[in-house]
């Protein structure tokens, strides 16, 4: 279907004799990248898998669909601005959403913990409920199990969404050519700040909270005002940083950005500082980054930031042609760093 | 899109203010019934979740689409017979088959637990991989979480399917009436049976295993013999006695089943006898229920029996009618017996 890429090579390829799952492998980044090229994608392999988006793309009747599926494990369960429910229906419809298409059904399997509450299970599946209502989503069809106390976590929910894409349309993670714009629609880091602070049990004097939001209609807005646009990708597990590594890697190309443009809130900016984070690497649930031909790269913006989930959008950088596939950051001090897959695991079960 | 049946009522309604989920909400029988009923069913109430089948059915262009979800958390992860991998593909397709449907494509969702040997993991996904091929379908898209030890077991697989309706089928669950003959596709409690042998460490004369096996295209015969097939269902969690319980609640019918025609296999039966079982609700992964006219009945049988997965398949009863949807068994001692819905939980984590 597409032409294969050259894949990511590894210093050391994993080790399938004595080796262990660790966890690492579900950060997002490098090491989840891995496993995925050197086991699911050597197992699996088909032109589908090989495409590298966050969902299949295929043609059903003349009429181009998608899929996509994304297990939730986000400890706590509820946190401020959300909870395990909402963001499992969010999650699931931003991977239909980021191919530019439209969400139609989503289908939900959950893995219960004997002796979970069931108040609490409650709770979670109306959030759900109101989320896809909210989404204009339905929920058609599901599937639950239980397994014995000490061999689940409360709740883990696995979502997958089928969606229909506009005709001509084609939004892929290999179309960012050298010289395009790349924006981000909002503030990065407001999730994985907003859980980790739960965690840490740490207090802020505003009340911060999780971006976690269904971004379908945000992107019909976006391709309203602009046909072509090029890429989009939701910068969720492995943050920003990560999220335009992928799309370098998948187009053959390099990108710039710029520290000063990136828009952060400020106490998400003190929280990182204070808890050891770099905010290019953590989590968003509400957010996306936009590559189109800088041509078309304003109009897109204005329509953005007409839109409730893009009023905070920035251009951040552009895409350079680099066959090293590098993203680098001009720095607010005059510099120069590279941006690089994130390695190890800074935030574990952020979704 | 169709009447609502009036829903079954519960002794005493689930207590959302102190309850605590229990292994029997994952048995597939009556426990899971409720929660489905009284927590999911409500939530997030649509026409396509009335239905009660296993599989969504919705148009796209025209076209009739089938959409089915199930987490796996079977316990041993290896089996005679097949694994969690092999499984999890096998049980995904005959879902959109008991639709009639031609099953297209899968996304596959992982939960692993950290320490989890990766040697381990390559054998479940290469198994996955191997069944998918076999089965013509493709793994199209797919997602890996991590949760830290003691948080999971080992795998968890979730995996999603979606498939195609050829016209003019009408395959459904509430389709069953009174006179209609009641077809099983093989013999019954093979996987069940040969998963809790493993667990209590029991050895047999003979190699009993998991009957796992993708039933498209045993379908795709069935079909092509009888295209008015009136409902089909794969008798897993709950086993046989469950499953002819949810397709008269929902046909709002009766049924007679005769013990002596049951097909059980001698090893099963012993073990069953040995591990306080019963046959009629042990789960299988391989077989399936047909319930058609009388006058298609032979035509059908046949058919089947020339499949290799459908060589033992045998008439076993037949609807009536019955506004109580009680399923009754003539004995093989001449009394009756009601086959009731599974109560409790016999075999935890049994697929």
């Amino acid at each position: 279907m597409h032409d294969k890429k050259p894949r990511k090579t590894y210093i050391r390829p994993l080790d399938f004799k004595n080796g262990c799952v660790d966890m690492t492998h579900g950060s997002g980044g490098r090491a989840s990248a891995q496993l995925i090229d050197e086991l699911f994608g050597n197992a699996f392999d088909n032109d589908y898998l090989r495409q590298r988006n966050d969902q299949a793309a295929f043609d059903i009747v003349g009429r181009r669909m998608v899929m996509t599926t994304d297990a939730h494990v986000i400890s706590p369960l509820f946190f401020s601005g959300g909870d395990i429910g909402s963001l499992s229906v969010h999650g699931t419809i931003n991977d239909i959403a980021m191919a530019g298409a439209q969400p139609l059904y989503l289908a939900a399997s959950f893995i219960l913990e004997e002796g979970f509450p069931l108040a609490d299970l409650r709770r979670i599946v109306e959030s759900m409920a109101q989320a896809a209502r909210n989404a204009g989503v339905l929920i058609v069809t599901g599937d639950t199990k239980v397994v014995e106390q000490g061999k689940g976590d409360g709740v883990f929910i696995t979502t997958t969404g089928i969606g229909v894409v506009p005709p001509n349309i084609d939004i892929r993670g290999d179309r960012a050519e050298a010289g395009d714009t790349i924006i981000v629609s909002g503030t990065i880091g407001d999730h994985g700040v907003s859980v980790m602070a739960l965690r840490e049990e740490l207090s802020f004097d505003t009340t911060l909270q999780s971006d976690t939001a269904a971004l379908h209609t945000l992107v019909a807005t976006m391709i309203n005002a602009v046909s072509d646009i090029h890429c989009l990708r939701d910068p969720t597990r492995g943050g920003l940083g990560t999220t335009l590594n992928e799309l370098a890697q998948q187009s053959g190309c390099g990108m710039v950005i710029d520290e000063d443009r990136l828009p952060i809130k400020p106490e998400v900016n003190a929280a990182c500082e204070f808890l050891g984070l770099d905010p290019l690497y953590v989590a968003n649930e509400g957010k996306l980054v936009a590559i189109c031909a800088e041509k078309d790269a304003q109009k897109l913006l204005t329509a953005m930031r007409h839109h409730p989930l893009g009023q905070d959008a920035a251009i951040i950088g552009e895409v350079i042609a680099d066959k090293h596939c590098f993203v680098q950051m001009k720095t607010s001090f005059g510099g120069n760093r590279v941006v690089d897959w994130l390695t190890g695991e800074q935030l574990p079960r952020i979704c």
